[in-house]
This record gives C-alpha cells, sequence and structure tokens, in this order.
C-alpha cells in the first residue's frame, strides 16, 4: 500500500536539505557552543549542537514541523494527535498551532501541571487517560475515531525521522569540517537515526554513536546481539531515554550506527551538573547521556573532534538531582 | 600627581574601542539572545548581553583583563592583589594567569569552598583573613607591601571601568540598531558607569538605567537625594550589588545616568527563575534585576527594544532560591 505523502520512505539527502529549507522561518537555527574547561576534562575537541534553545525547548520541535509540514502539503485541513506526556506533546502542539492545525493530545492523568500547562500555552486540545499503556492507545484511538486527526508517533515516522535529520545537517553547515564523532541520546531512536541519515549523505567518515543511560540499556542489548531487544520497566534520571526502538528506526541503527554507548546515573548527573556550571545553560537529563558515556569511555575519543547533541533543556527547577 | 598609566584619566571613545581591540583574543565575544515568551510577557522588545557564558563566568573579567593589560604596558612584571570572595577575585586571577602575572587575593576564611576552588583554579595566590572589612583591608595593606602586588579595585578603577564598557560596546556592534534603553545591575557601579560612558560615545539617543535590588537601593537613595548614601547592612539573594559606590563611580553615574529603578526579592528570583526557564540559560541572581526591575516598571518601556546585560552566571547550584 502506498500512503499518500513521502513520510513514508527513507529520507534521502535531497529531501533532508529540502525539510531544512522549508522549515527555516519555523525551526529556530541553534547554536553550536563550545567549553575550553570541559575539552581540557576531556582531552577531546567537542562541539554541542544546542536544541534545549529549540522552540518548545527539545529537537522534538524539528520533527514534529517536519510532519506537520508534510501533512499539511497533502491533507490541507488536517488535524494531528498523538500520545505523550514529554517533549513530543508540547512540540506537536506548538507546530500544529504554527501551521494553524489542531493538535489532539493524549495524556496520562497524573502528568505533571507544568507539562499540562505547556500543551495548553501552545493551543494543544488535551485528552486525559489513565495512566496505563493500554489507556493511551485505547484514548487515542477513540480521539483519531471521532476527530479525523492524523497520528504523529514521537519517533517511528519517517516524516518526525527526517526533521530530526536537520539537526546534525544544520551543524555541519555551522562547523568548520566534519567532526570525528557525534554522539546523540538515543531513546526511541528518531534523533538518532536522523543523524545517521545526515551523516550517510553529507559526511565522508563521520562515525554516529549512541548514547544510552544503562539503566535503560535495551538499544545497547538489541546492538550487542543483533536482535530487537524491547524497554523493560526502566529506571534512570533521563526520563525521555526509556521507550524502545521502534519498527523503522531499530534497522536503521542496526545498519547504520558505529557504536552505541552507555552511562550511569551518576555519570548522567555530574555531565549535567558540569554543563550547568560551567557553561552556563539549561539541559535536561536525557541531553547529557552523550557527555556522560563519553566521560565514561575517554580513550576512544581523546584528541578527536566530537559533536554532542544536547537534545532538551526542559526541567523542573524545583527537582534537580543534587539538591 | 600623574600617575604612569591611561587608567587614570575616564575612558573616552577611542580608549574603550582601543581596549576593545587590545582584548580580543582574551576576552570572550558574548552572544546577544533574544526570548519571544520573555518579549511578550513584557511587551517589550528585550536584547540580553549574555555575560553569563563570560570567562570566569561574569563581565568582571573584562574589567580585570583591562586593568591587567594597562599595568603589564607600564610595569612588566608586576603582580596584582586584590580583596573580594567574589566574581573579581576569579576574573583577577584568570586574566593576571592569562598575561603571566600572579595575582595576590584576600579572601575571608569562611568563603565558600566553591570560590576558593575557583581561584586556585585560576593559579591564585589566597591569604586568607577575618571576615571583617577591616581585617581585610589590612590584610591586603600587608599582601601589598611584602609582594609589592598593584592592587586592582573591583570597580572603582578608571582601568576596570574602561573594560566594562566594552560589554555595551561589543553589544552595540551586534545589535542592528541602538536600543532605547539599556539597563545594567548596579552595586558599585562598575558595569553602569562603563555602560554610561559607551552610551556617551557611540549611541545617540540610548537612555542608560541601572538596576539595583530594593533591599539594597543606595545607588538609588543617592540618585533622589543627589547626595552620596552608602550601602548600609543590605540584605539581599543579589549578593554581587550589595556595595557602595565609589568615589570614582558617583559622580559619573549621578551626571550621566537617565535613572535608576529597583526590584523586590519576589521579582528577583521570578526574573531569574524565567530566564532559566524559558532561555535555559543560568544567571545568577544580580543578572536578574534589571529584568526584574523592568517587569516592575512595565508602563514605560512597552514597544521600546531595551538592551539587558546579565551580568554573570556563578551560582551554587545546591542552593536555588526557589527550592
Amino acid at each position: 500500500m502506498e500512503l499518500p505523502f513521502p513520510g513514508t520512505k527513507i529520507p534521502d539527502g535531497p529531501a533532508i536539505r529540502h525539510i531544512q529549507e522549508q522549515n527555516r522561518a519555523m525551526v529556530k537555527e541553534t547554536p553550536v557552543l563550545t567549553c575550553q574547561t570541559l575539552n581540557k576534562l576531556t582531552g577531546t575537541e567537542l562541539f554541542f549542537k544546542c536544541e534545549n534553545f529549540q522552540k518548545a525547548g527539545a529537537f522534538k520541535f524539528r520533527g514534529a514541523s517536519s510532519a506537520v509540514w508534510e501533512l499539511s502539503q497533502h491533507q490541507p485541513g488536517a488535524a494531528v494527535c498523538t500520545h505523550s506526556s514529554g517533549n513530543h506533546a508540547q512540540a506537536l502542539a506548538l507546530a500544529a498551532r504554527l501551521h494553524n492545525m489542531k493538535a489532539h493530545i493524549v495524556m496520562p492523568e497524573n502528568a505533571p501541571q507544568v507539562k499540562v500547562d505547556a500543551v495548553r500555552d501552545y493551543g494543544g486540545v488535551i485528552t486525559f487517560c489513565e495512566p496505563t499503556l493500554q489507556a493511551r492507545e485505547a484514548t487515542l484511538e477513540k480521539v483519531q475515531h471521532e476527530t479525523g486527526a492524523v497520528f504523529i508517533h514521537p519517533y517511528n515516522d519517517y516524516r518526525v525521522i527526517r526533521g530530526q535529520a536537520t539537526c546534525f545537517y544544520e551543524m555541519l553547515q555551522q562547523l568548520n569540517e566534519e567532526p570525528d564523532y557525534i554522539i546523540t541520546p538515543l531513546g526511541g531512536g528518531g534523533l538518532l537515526s536522523g543523524t545517521l541519515l545526515t551523516a550517510k549523505y553529507f559526511t565522508s567518515a563521520t562515525k554516529v554513536i549512541g548514547a544510552e543511560p544503562i539503566m535503560a540499556n535495551d538499544a545497547w542489548q538489541s546492538f550487542q546481539q543483533n536482535k530487537f531487544i524491547p524497554s523493560q520497566n526502566p529506571v534512570t534520571i533521563a526520563d525521555g531515554l526509556k521507550t524502545s526502538l521502534g519498527t523503522l528506526t531499530y534497522p536503521l541503527i542496526m545498519e547504520n550506527a558505529h557504536d552505541i554507548i552507555t552511562a550511569s546515573e551518576v555519570s548522567i548527573v555530574q555531565a549535567m551538573k558540569w554543563v550547568w556550571e560551567r557553561m552556563k545553560i539549561v539541559i535536561e537529563p536525557s541531553a547529557a547521556v552523550p557527555l556522560a558515556a563519553l566521560m565514561e569511555n575517554p580513550d576512544r575519543f581523546v584528541s578527536k573532534k566530537v559533536g554532542i547533541i544536547f537534545s532538551g533543556g526542559n526541567v523542573d527547577l524545583k527537582k534537580l538531582p543534587w539538591i
């Protein structure tokens, strides 16, 4: 079956470049920052792509904008929906509003008030459900049925992956030369998949690595065993990285990733604190995982140029892990 | 008596431009950031000069670098000294090291360990003293006598003021047009004095305003009564802004400032939290005072272009005011 929009194909180089152009007015060009102190500490030349400064506070806005834009080309007047209590919910609500679309967001009734408020501020229409995956999916199905809204998955969707690919694409434009490595946080695999595609089409030798909390290392296990291992009751402070890989992201990652590395909870908190203290910027725990994993594997990165994607900056300032 | 370096004269336009050129390799060019959410919240077009990203975490490094550079021109081989437990201590230690000078820092024996460590990391030689102003001054005098080091005052020194002037000078180069207002935090008056001089020489109509905690409003009182009122036992979270004006900064400010405005402790914490949450950057309480004061005086700034200097980002992440 052929679906009526290009989101059903793996994005290639021209598709990535095209969505970057299309979204230029919508998506923020985020800065690439460096930090002498962290360079010294790691013996590495680090380049940080700051998606914590992205609209809605995370790279998720790139994927949501890409999906909403593609949808608007083929189904003008469509609405979108998703279930999420995280960054994707906010990103989709905002992207939809900027395209004059309606966004229906299914959220668990115990979602933090700050996240509920953020989705509402961006004009999202919230339907609450019980806090189980089953209830989420049932409620989403009901919302889809009643509204005709199109489901935009947080990562298992080529339209979304295509948007996430623009993050590293933009970073390459900003750097003078391609880095030896680029490391991204790894949860469902949307950002890593997009980064892999960009590296494939626009670099000659950059090695792409995913970084996971060791307490949610399902992708690492999958990579080691070369078979799909789902995430099982992960407990980690990096709450954006708990999900399993998807049917689209799993094969992309298995085939193209250079490696998957992990970080302990202690390292994640330490790396996050270093970034706040030394770089004076706010990143969320998930965003600190690549730096934490690099610090646990210093030898392989010594004297290399390493790009790191700071995936987001949405934290509850009243609940910081070092208090 | 004429002292042997230009730091004894009020810096003029060419002097400011010259030190900006001289320090280019040393001082970081910090970005000017904007934030749509804060613009909407205030009805103002805000431009934030991010000295929290400056070396040693605050604008103080500009003044210290300027002073150390000027000294190195006239007394090669000299050492510098100061008494401070704040940003000036770290800034002077680092600036001296980068000029291959020795820096002697007098600190109270109850100074926070994190600040002691920072000064030591930058190569500063610390002499501890009892935590009274009297002990500080006596100890500094002893250090000066024993080492021959030149005292660099944190703000009451034209060499320092000249360096602080480069902050707004650099900001003007980065903006397309001059702002209607520029607001700086106001403690001893070094940053405000430098900003006033830059505005005088390089803008046609920018109004310069100092912002003080209402709990440390000695400069506001001085401005209202047109006579020098010293700071008396101020209690404020903005610990960088507790000091009195100096003999050099007082007349500069009285003569040139457009106004002095104040902010309550609650507003300072609120403004600081907004910046962390919305802009995803770390600023210290003192740096939040201009935005807090603007929010308490919204009418006069509506629809205006307002520059704000985020003076620094050195905070103890374990002691945040909203916990």
